[in-house]
């Protein structure tokens, strides 16, 4: 089966935002087993969306198109593709009733007629749930060609294609591709690549293919089976051959699981809590802990640390280290981390203090030092770090540095 | 003029890549006052890149291509073009010398053979120097159409377009494209449509654009004019116009100004410092704030307090005030505002505590449920929300309204 993109929106044209849908549908269709050979953008338009959807399913089993299911005048795609299949429009009863009860769970007041537009669906389509928005996705069938419908949003569109357009395509094709993502902290991706170049050449199926994430690089181990077993059985073996190489350094093999989730599972096996003071990094590394679900369990408070003042305040830095070594040191760093882990009456904490720029740095400090402290049961450990990106690289690497650090030291223990 | 793009290669049909090529081209395109109504991507597959190729030609008059420039036998985006054009490929002699010019400057030893066939250029194109790496650019003329071949790392594709893709596309296209973004927070986006739905429909130049944002509402005002002087002409009137409408909802018309960014400006000009109380959004907001640069003159410290314990000891929040209404009410998040600010010294502070999710909700304090609490000399304003969508963006809604709400309450003084 064939399967191609038509993303609708003039934005795109305009080069306003980057079209990450088609990236994200993209490597779910491969992973699907479905063959991808086109995709295309077109703006806001009738006449170039119908040429567009025309040709599309001209040449392909099954057309995904993205963006355009709005409420406003300018929003054509459902509109355009029922043409196309000669279908009529009618208004959903079902969809105008959740409409209705998502607007009342935001309590945003009144419907603004305009919504009612995207309650209007093709006679014969199928009408999938929007949990995130207003327009629901839909899918027409007819004559061998599939066109399914959905809206634009990242977070519109992700969870719908997860739940509901996943399963319907899987059962179109037969054999599928399975895979496991091993996730690896720690190891540049140059040297992860060095250490696996015998096994990506040598590999058919399953095949290994790297993605670098920031201070992490994720193996996709891919296998083409009739189903989930056979599959298991061609992925085993190259798993078990990436955990000899990189042993420990892989935290997960999970798809959805984060480092930081890796990171409270451990904790929480132990019964450990955690705290962070943050200086340059301001919040940020906090708030990818408390991105786990249940995190709850394993931090109770944390700090944010900028001013001299109230590293001496909060965290019991003494005046002295900061006078003599300054706030970006690997002694401030060490106090920041013991001092966090007294004042919250936690098990571990991580510190955080460093130049993300652009300015403060100089010849002896430049832009991009940072000190990370860690301190579990009592013991600190300290690294040093220059990072090389901007101020928003420098504190996302610094982060991801950060919880790699943690991990390592409680796998010490 | 219109132009189109086609982006060649399997990586971006994977999924492996996001195609930011194609937003680069794009709003270069658009800033050079080229008309782009279609972008395509196909693989490294000779018949569907000829017919691609053929398909642009027939209705753009400019046709860049990027990616499929390289050494390998993969890549064909120069043979096929110039197959559409009619045209023999002969060895250039100065790229030839250039290729080993960059091959001795990288110290990367002997060139293999394979590079060679990027010396190849079309008959009558001219070449492009690449000084990043070794595929040249080309641009091949012929019958009022252009195709422009460009290689596919960003790296490579950036520099060369701005020092002579654009120059050259300049001369082609006498009107240019200039544009403002009108940033608004506090309403929503089908009511700010609403709004504006008589400019959107009655205006042609300048347009009017809208993309919603997490909560935010931008809106790209755009003019076509020959040059800025006359643009600013065009402009004006509407961007007037907007905040007739808008008013002080308008907290920017700068393309690069973010909420967090003019909220630090606004603190920093009258002196006074913020501080932030966070239990739900654990350190994001805080790391909103400090993502400004200098954001440090404004902001000193700041608590993660997710425990009760916390919210008692760090922020005096009274344990009575906790039993009665619980941590995720307004009480709390009045007195969270308060006594962080307190104990911060500071002269404003935001408070957020809710229930984002996936657990912990109850049938009258629902998941989404989220108080924001903003104490700003003295005065402290809470307000409630009911947010529907997952963890994620729970707390990134929260972030966002809990910035717009010290923003409306900083105008208000």
């Amino acid at each position: 089966m064939t399967v191609e993109f038509i993303s609708v929106g003039t934005e795109i044209l305009l080069g306003n935002i980057v079209n990450t849908n088609a990236a994200y549908l993209s490597e779910r269709c491969a992973a699907l087993g479905l063959s991808c050979y086109h995709q295309s953008v077109v703006g806001d338009n009738e006449e170039r969306l119908e040429d567009a959807v025309r040709l599309a399913l001209s040449r392909s089993d099954i057309l995904i198109l993205s963006g355009g299911l709005g409420p406003t005048k300018d929003d054509l795609t459902k509109e355009v593709t029922a043409k196309v299949f000669g279908k009529e429009l009618y208004e959903d009863e079902h969809t105008k009733e959740r409409i209705k009860d998502f607007f009342r769970r935001m309590q945003s007041g009144e419907v603004t007629p305009n919504n009612w537009k995207q309650a209007m669906v093709p006679e014969g389509a199928k009408v999938i749930d929007n949990h995130n928005g207003t327009a629901p996705g839909l899918i027409i069938e007819e004559n061998g060609k599939t066109a399914i419908l959905l809206p634009g949003p990242p977070n519109e569109i992700r969870p719908m294609f997860e739940q509901d357009v996943a399963p319907y395509l899987d059962r179109l094709e037969p054999e599928g591709i399975y895979s496991k993502m091993v996730k690896i902290c720690g190891i540049g991706e140059s040297k992860a690549e060095t250490m696996i170049a015998d096994l990506m050449d040598s590999q058919t199926n399953p095949t290994i293919a790297p993605y670098a994430k920031t201070g992490e690089v994720h193996l996709r181990v891919t296998a083409k089976a009739a189903d989930e077993e056979k599959a298991e059985e061609l992925l085993k073996p190259v798993v078990d051959e990436l955990y000899r190489r990189f042993g420990d350094k892989i935290y997960t093999t999970e798809e959805d699981v984060t480092l930081e989730a890796s990171i409270v599972k451990i904790l929480a096996e132990r019964g450990l809590t955690v705290t962070t003071a943050e200086s340059c990094t301001g919040g940020l590394l906090a708030g990818r802990l408390m991105n786990v679900p249940g995190a709850s369990d394993v931090y109770q408070e944390g700090y944010i640390t900028y001013a001299n003042d109230a590293k001496e305040r909060l965290l019991g830095v003494k005046r002295e280290t900061l006078m003599k070594y300054g706030a970006v040191s690997c002694q401030t760093a060490h106090e920041m981390a013991r001092g966090a882990a007294g004042t919250a009456g936690a098990d571990a904490a991580l510190s955080v203090t460093g130049i993300a720029g652009p300015d403060g740095g100089t010849e002896e400090k430049p832009v991009g030092l940072v000190y990370v402290g860690c301190y579990v049961k009592g013991h600190v450990h300290v690294e040093e770090f220059r990072f090389t990106g901007n101020r928003d690289k420098n504190r996302e690497y610094a982060v991801a540095r950060a919880l790699t650090l943690l991990r390592e030291e409680l796998l010490k223990n």
